[in-house]
């Protein structure tokens, strides 16, 4: 498994978008993710020699509704959400999670941003870490 | 740019290296940053087609005497805390942000884990995201 994107909660996506380009991040693709409630920005590193075309990308959330990302938002403001990690089959992850005593907030996928299939662990399962579970190929790819 | 790693802030760095074993992430390197009063486990994913060598890794961070990790273990929990960027120069990087008038929290580089040279900047700057900068060679590579 490998990190395949770090989940950031904005208030509102224009500007945070140009913001992190000064990290070197640009978006190439903006969009939403209805079961979630969110306007979504994806942002991927410019490739080089340095950066492989599969580099963890940003995707940058604004709520739109009520929801988890609002109450986040309201509650403890802007920040870090979530660690998104490519998985081959989100079932047979889940299965093998469940089976350790990790609890689930999906107990199977759901249709994430253009359409990918996701689900995520409860951050009390990874020490406080919200931990989405990404099946490849990746939404960036 | 490309991401180097997250950092995550836990009580207690044994457990939480095990339970991000079920994620595909093993230790790799575990030490002292003792300008940031942290022990730190250092956790890669194993390698493998699909995951080049350098992915960016995991950092678990635990605080050991007072400082900011210790401060916001007791404030928010543990959980996500930063996300560290890889470039080649911290200086010119560290100019560049402060032109654009990004607030820093080090205004020089300083020694992070196994020695090497880091700086981070305020989270106000990037939309409440605690961005650290790491100059290659990654601390893992």
């Amino acid at each position: 498994m490998k990190l395949h994107h770090v989940g950031i909660v904005v208030r509102e996506l224009e500007e945070a978008v140009e913001r992190f380009r000064l990290l070197g991040f640009r978006e190439t693709a903006r969009g939403f993710a209805e079961a979630f409630g969110v306007a979504i920005s994806w942002l991927e590193p410019k490739h080089s020699p340095e950066v492989e075309a599969e580099a963890p990308a940003l995707e940058l959330l604004q709520p739109l509704g009520d929801g988890p990302v609002r109450s986040f938002l309201e509650k403890r403001g802007e920040g870090l959400h979530h660690v998104a990690f490519a998985v081959p089959s989100i079932e047979s992850k889940l299965k093998e999670l469940k089976a350790q005593g990790v609890p689930l907030v999906d107990e199977a996928p759901r249709e994430g941003f253009r359409g990918h299939r996701v689900a995520f662990v409860h951050p009390r399962g990874f020490h406080g870490v919200l931990v989405e579970l990404v099946e490849e190929p990746r939404p960036g790819g």
